[in-house]
C-alpha cells in the first residue's frame, strides 16, 4: 500500500464573520493488483501529487463541513474514480484553533491554538465493503490528585511495589470509537458529547470525583459510559499512558512529606488499552 | 557555570479542594573560581543532586506561591548560603494544568492540561547586585485570518515575492519582561493583565480587527500597549515566529482559489524579534 | 492489554576491555481474563513495576548476549512463571554505540553514539502457540542522487505531476523481517548480513548503480535480494517513508538549473510499505 | 531584528562521481533604522522570500566549497549589495550525508546519512567591523564506562549524594570556536582535525584511558587540547549535556549489582560549560 500526508488551511466568511479549519489528510490506497512493486510497471500507480490535488479540490468544492464528511467524500471519490483501488482509508486530524475572545466577545477573525485534546477520524473502505466511520480524540492529558489507589494486585518474588490507597492518577488519552451504519449524524455535536462523557467517567462528580482502584478500571468506566450515553457509537477503544508520580522520602533531608512533593517517572513507563463493543 | 533542571509536582489543599503545581525549575550557577574546571578541585563545586534537594526542600517548606516568588526564595537561599556563589539564575516553567469544569461546575481534585500558552519566569542575581525578575509566556499560537498585509518593501533583482494586502498573519509568540524593583506585586494577576495586552493588540477589536502592515508591527503593537497599560513592566522583548501560508494557484486544476485553501510554508521559516525599554 | 517501557545500560568486562549495551524494552501483556477491567479486581495485575524489575533481573543474570536472546529469554520467562498469562510480546531496541577508535585503534572503554540505523527485535508468544522472533532495523536514511525516475504512472484530470527520468531518490527505511523456527542463529551475524542486503538493492553496484523506476520497485528489489542471499528470513516488510526534492525553477532569477540546487518537499509527505513472503 | 531558514541540497558532479551537501541556513539581520516596527514603514526591509532567494543563488552560482566559505559569501553579499542592513549573521548546518560503500569501495551516487555529531559553522559581521567565522560539532553523544569520578566536593545538610571513583561519565557534547583572520584556511581538514582532539581528550589512551575527576575537567582537557594543537582556534567554549547513570540497588531482589546495570537518571538533568580563550 501507499499513502500519504498533506496539512493545508480552508476558511470560509459568513458575511465578515471568518471560520478556520486547519486539518492534515493522510490518505491510504492499496491496488487491486502489486505490478508496481514486482514488475516497475507504474500504469495504475496514482501519484502522491495527484491525491494531494484531489484532496485539495474537495476541500475548495465542499468546504470541511465536518472532519468525518470530509473523509467520507474523499472516500467515495476515490472508490468511484479509480477502479484499480481495493482499499481506501483517509484519516483526518484537525489544528485546534478556536476562537480568541475578548472579555466575553468572540473575535471576528481571531484564533488562538488551545490543543487540550486533539479531534481526527478515519473513514474507510474495500471495494464491495461498506464504508466504516471512526472518529477519536488524543493527546488529551488528565490528572486526578487523589481517589485513586492500586491494591491487591499479583505479587512474587520480583514484587516491589508497594500497595497504594492515595495515588495520582495521571495519563495521556487516546479514544477511538466506530459509528454503526451513518445515517444523518451531528458529528461536530456526538464528538462534543463523547469529549464530556470521558471527562465525567475520567472525574467523577464535581464535588467529591469517584474512586479508581486501578488504570485499568477508569479505562472501563470510560468505554461504558460512553456506549451507555452515546447510542451511535458501536465499539469503542480506550488507551490511557500513564505517568506515575512517586511521593518522594525526604527522611533523609529531616522532613515529612505528605503527598506534597511528587516526582514524576519516567521509567517505566506504562500503558493500558481496552476495546470494548456493543452487544 | 552549570546548570541542572528538575521537573515535579507540588499538591496542596483547601479543606477537600485541591491545587496543584507542576513545575520545572531550571538552576544555573557561576562560581567565583573555575577551580574545578582548571585544576579538577571539586571543593567547591555544589552537586546537582544537592541543587536538587534544595529546590524541591523549598518547595516543599514554603509551597509554590507563584512562579516568580518561588524563583526569588531559590536566588535568596544560593546567594545567602553558598559565599562560593558568583551569580545564580532560576527558570521556572509551569505544566499548564487547569481545574477540569463539569456542566460549568469545577471539580475539587481533577485536573486538564490546556497549554495555550506557557507561563515562565526567571530570576537572576549577581553577588553584591540587585535581584531581577522576568516572567513570560511562550508557545502562545495565534491566527488572524484578515487585516494584515506586506506592502512597500525593498525590492531589487532577487525579489519574487508580490506584494499583498490581505494574507493571514499567523505565528508563535514569545514574550518576556522585566519587572523593575519587586515591592509586593501580584504575579499572578499582573501576568493575566499582560496576556490580555497581548491578545488584544495582536487581534484588534472583536467586531473588525485592526490591519497589521507587517510581523514587525504587530510585534511593537503588543509592546507598546503593554508598556501602557502594566506600569511594573520595564523593558518587554517580543519574538514571532512567523508561519506562512500560501494561497493555493488551482488554475491548472481548473480552478478560482479566493484565498479559500492556503497551504502552510515549511521553508523559509521566518522571525522578527524586538526589545523595547520604558523611557 | 498493558504494556511498559523500560531503558537501561547493561556493561561487562572481558578482562580490561569493556562492552556495552543500552536497550530500550518495552513488555506487553495480555492476560486471560479482563476481571480487573470489568470488575476492578487487581489480582491477575503483574504491576509495570514487577515487569520492570524481571527484565532488570534477567538482564543482570544472563546479560544481552543478542538482542533477540534476550527478547526471547523475557517472553520464556513471563509464559513459564505466570499462568495468568495469555500473550507476551517483548520489543528490544538499541542505542546505538560503537567503539570509539583513535587512529584506527579501538578504545578499551570509550563509545561514541551513531545513529545511522537503529536495530530491533520483538519476540512474541500466545499460550500454547509457538515462539516467534522478529528482528529488523529503522530509521535508515538514504539517498541516490540520480539513477532514479518515476514514469508512465496513471494519469487524469488532478494529475499535475510530470514525468521524471532522472531525480532524486531520498528516504528512511524501516524493514521488519520473522525468521523460521529459531534454532541456533547466530543474530548478530545475520543482522548485519541484512543490513548490507539492504544497502546493495537500494544503491546498486558501486561504480553504476541501478535504475529505479519507482519507490515501490527499490522496496520490492530490498526484499527479492534478502530473501534470496538470507535463508532464515520468511516473511519480510520495508516501509520508505520518502522525502521528495524539486528542482528549484530558478528562470525568473534569470538562472538555469541543472538539477544542482533542490528543495525537500515537506507536504505532501508520501510512503509506500510491502510485506512479502518466502513460497 | 529579523531572521529565516531555507534548507535545501546542492549537488554536483566530477565525472561520474556525484557529491552531495544538505544544508540548512538561517540569517539574521538587523538594519540601520527600526521604522518598520515603529511606524510600519516597509521601505528598507528585505522580505523574507528574497533572503532565500540570495541563499540559493550564491549555492548555485558558487557550490558550497566548504560551509564556512559558504556562511562568508553570504555575509558579504548582504553587507556589500544592502546599504541598510547593520548587522548580518549566517549560521549553515549540514545534514550528515556519508558516502555509502559496499565491502570498501565508495558507491558513485549513493549516501547514508550518520549523525554522529553535526557539523556547523557561523560567521558575523557589523558595518565597518570584521568578519569574524566560527565554526563547531553539536549533538555528539559520547560515554566512558569507567576512568570517571566525582569526589570532594562541597557538603552541607542538603548533600545527599555519595562520593564516587568509578562511574559512568556520558554526554552529549557541543563546541564551538572562532577562528583569528581567516586567510586561506582549509575549514574541512580543521575541522576534522578538531573532532579528532575532542575525542581524544574525552577519552584518553585507547589502551587505559585516562581518569576525570569530574564533568567540568572533562571540559576543560578538550579546550586545552585543540588550543594546543589546533593554532588557527582563537577562543573556544564546550558545553557538556549530562546524563547521569545509578548502578541499580538490587539488594531486595536478592542480587549483587557490580556496575553491571544501570539506569540513566532523568531529572536532574546538568550540564556544564565553559569558554577559554587562547592568551
Amino acid at each position: 500500500y501507499g499513502k500519504n500526508t498533506i496539512k493545508f488551511l480552508r476558511l470560509h466568511k459568513e458575511g465578515k464573520k471568518h471560520f478556520v479549519k486547519e486539518v492534515e489528510v493522510c490518505t491510504h490506497l492499496r491496488l487491486i493488483s502489486a505490478q508496481e512493486y514486482l514488475e516497475g510497471n507504474n500504469s495504475h500507480v496514482i501519484p502522491t501529487d495527484t491525491i494531494k490535488n484531489i484532496v485539495l479540490v474537495l476541500a475548495k468544492k465542499n468546504g470541511i463541513p465536518s472532519l468525518e464528511q470530509f473523509a467520507i467524500d474523499i472516500c467515495n471519490h476515490f472508490m468511484t474514480t479509480f477502479c484499480q483501488v481495493m482499499y481506501v482509508k483517509t484519516y483526518v486530524q484537525e489544528v485546534p484553533w478556536q476562537r480568541l475572545h475578548e472579555n466575553g466577545v468572540p473575535h471576528i477573525h481571531s484564533f488562538i491554538c488551545v490543543p487540550d485534546g486533539i479531534r481526527f477520524c478515519e473513514a474507510e473502505q474495500c471495494r464491495n465493503g461498506p464504508l466504516i466511520v471512526f472518529a477519536g480524540i488524543k493527546d488529551l492529558k488528565l490528572m486526578k490528585t487523589t481517589q485513586s489507589g492500586f491494591e491487591g494486585f499479583y505479587k512474587n518474588e520480583h514484587t516491589t511495589l508497594p500497595e497504594r490507597h492515595d495515588r495520582i492518577l495521571c495519563g495521556e488519552l487516546f479514544c477511538k470509537w466506530s459509528y454503526g451504519e451513518c445515517k444523518d449524524f451531528d458529528f461536530d455535536c456526538i464528538w462534543n458529547k463523547i469529549r464530556e462523557c470521558i471527562l465525567e467517567a475520567f472525574a467523577g462528580p464535581p464535588d467529591c470525583g469517584e474512586y479508581s482502584p486501578s488504570y485499568q478500571k477508569t479505562v472501563n468506566s470510560i468505554q461504558m459510559l460512553v456506549l451507555s450515553k452515546v447510542s451511535q457509537v458501536q465499539v469503542i477503544e480506550v488507551v490511557l499512558n500513564n505517568t506515575f508520580y512517586n511521593v518522594l522520602d525526604m527522611k533523609n533531608l529531616g522532613l515529612t512529606n505528605d503527598k506534597e512533593v511528587l516526582i514524576p517517572v519516567e521509567a517505566p513507563y506504562g500503558s493500558c488499552a481496552c476495546t470494548l463493543a456493543r452487544k
